[in-house]
């Protein structure tokens, strides 16, 4: 829970508001007021008044046993530019993935040291995997974490190692010189391997996505299961796929919104 | 732009936090802080002010020209419940259904007298559409949002015929009588079609979706070029794709995040 301290005065009222949708996370979908007052640790009665008016916005909606997070937000959310600029041009690449390998697609990019999915293809034959559209891993445990780190600065790749290399499974790279080595390795070959390192029995290739001045801003991946899926095969087709985005980022590059 | 007023204090904190974020949409990925202060009509203190917090919350980031939305918004808009359990549901459907017709494939739901798309697969063989995800229609106007008001209560009907049908495209039915009468076939076929009524040179098919009580709660549409799309062909598949996503809601009723 994020929340703005001012000098004595207790949190800002946006830092109340945000309290109130932070409160909100995957595995709570409803959220009764009087539980909403203890998870924020706000008065009952800003607790009520808040949420009078986050629902009069359509960020809250009413629900028989509470509230919960409103439509006005998924379409907010639907706005950002960062995403919707890469996730419009990569989607025909994505379904074009999908279909030629029946695996699951995954385009994510770098927020600080972790990946967070901008979009998900679901292939008919992958396996259930711990990835949500608008979820997050630690970069170094997953396919396109390494992708995109490989070709970040300097500044970006000391950051995921001043912190512990947090483990997802037991074939995670925790060791930092490991992990420096593999993304040396990376960078030569353009493609990024996950040999059940974000959890066991799947497997996946991914690739980085340049913008227009060259900059890594994106990574593609495949994914599948471990047994099945063989990753010399697939490597060069998500290749080929990070590489179509890239070219279509950069000729639409003076078109692209700001 | 919404804002919320109070007698005589103007806009509340919460008000203008909601002002300066309406400030964006579609067609400006970035602002500056000056333009900021014009379309809110914010002291410039004020958006100062307010825009340092957000930022702060990851719900601004700063560009070289001013601020744009912030991930943090997409992360939160991707947890609404509303439509996220939706989506996952319907996405290996959705996914089939693009694979098995080779067009664009929509999810949408009611929201008052519009169609919002939840989500939107890209067909190799279809047109470029006026529709993105989280983007409004008109529902009259379209084959997901006369699929819905079809199986929707009276009131909803109402609230839709009590305002002017807008006009699309020429071929939008702006006629309330025949609108009902279409919605009359529409509860006895399952399916709606579109003839160009949203946009010319484009027709779908669509079929609704419903929930574990009964209740309609989105719909389902293959949309292709008027001239090679095949309505009599695609209207079965979209239907059996449709019943699919009812027959796991229903299923996975009693699991679904409240």
């Amino acid at each position: 829970m994020r929340s703005t301290e001012r000098d004595g005065a207790g949190p800002s009222v946006l830092g109340r508001v945000i309290a109130v949708l932070d409160a909100f996370d995957t595995t709570t979908g409803c959220i009764a007021i009087s539980e909403l007052g203890r998870r924020t640790g706000l008065p009952k009665s800003t607790v009520h008044r808040l949420v009078g008016e986050l629902i009069s916005h359509g960020f809250l909606e009413r629900d028989d046993a509470g509230v919960r997070l409103g439509l006005r937000l998924f379409e907010l959310g639907q706005l950002v530019p960062r995403q919707r600029h890469l996730r419009d041009i990569a989607a025909p690449y994505m379904a074009d993935l999908r279909e030629a390998t029946r695996h699951t697609v995954h385009l994510a990019m770098l927020d600080g040291t972790e990946v967070l999915y901008v979009n998900i293809s679901h292939g008919p034959d992958s396996p259930k995997l711990p990835s949500r559209v608008g979820g997050r891993l630690p970069a170094h445990a997953t396919g396109v974490g390494k992708a995109i780190l490989a070709f970040s600065p300097q500044a970006v790749i000391d950051r995921v190692l001043q912190k512990e290399l947090v483990r997802l499974s037991p074939r995670t790279i925790v060791a930092p010189g490991l992990l420096l080595q593999q993304l040396e390795a990376i960078r030569r070959r353009g493609v990024a391997f996950d040999n059940e390192e974000s959890s066991l029995g799947t497997v996946c290739a991914a690739s980085p996505v340049f913008g227009p001045e060259g900059e890594v801003v994106a990574a593609l991946s495949v994914t599948g299961w471990s047994n099945r899926a063989n990753l010399q095969r697939l490597g060069p087709a998500v290749h080929t796929a990070a590489l179509g985005i890239t070219r279509s980022l950069r000729s639409l590059g003076q078109l692209a919104p700001r």
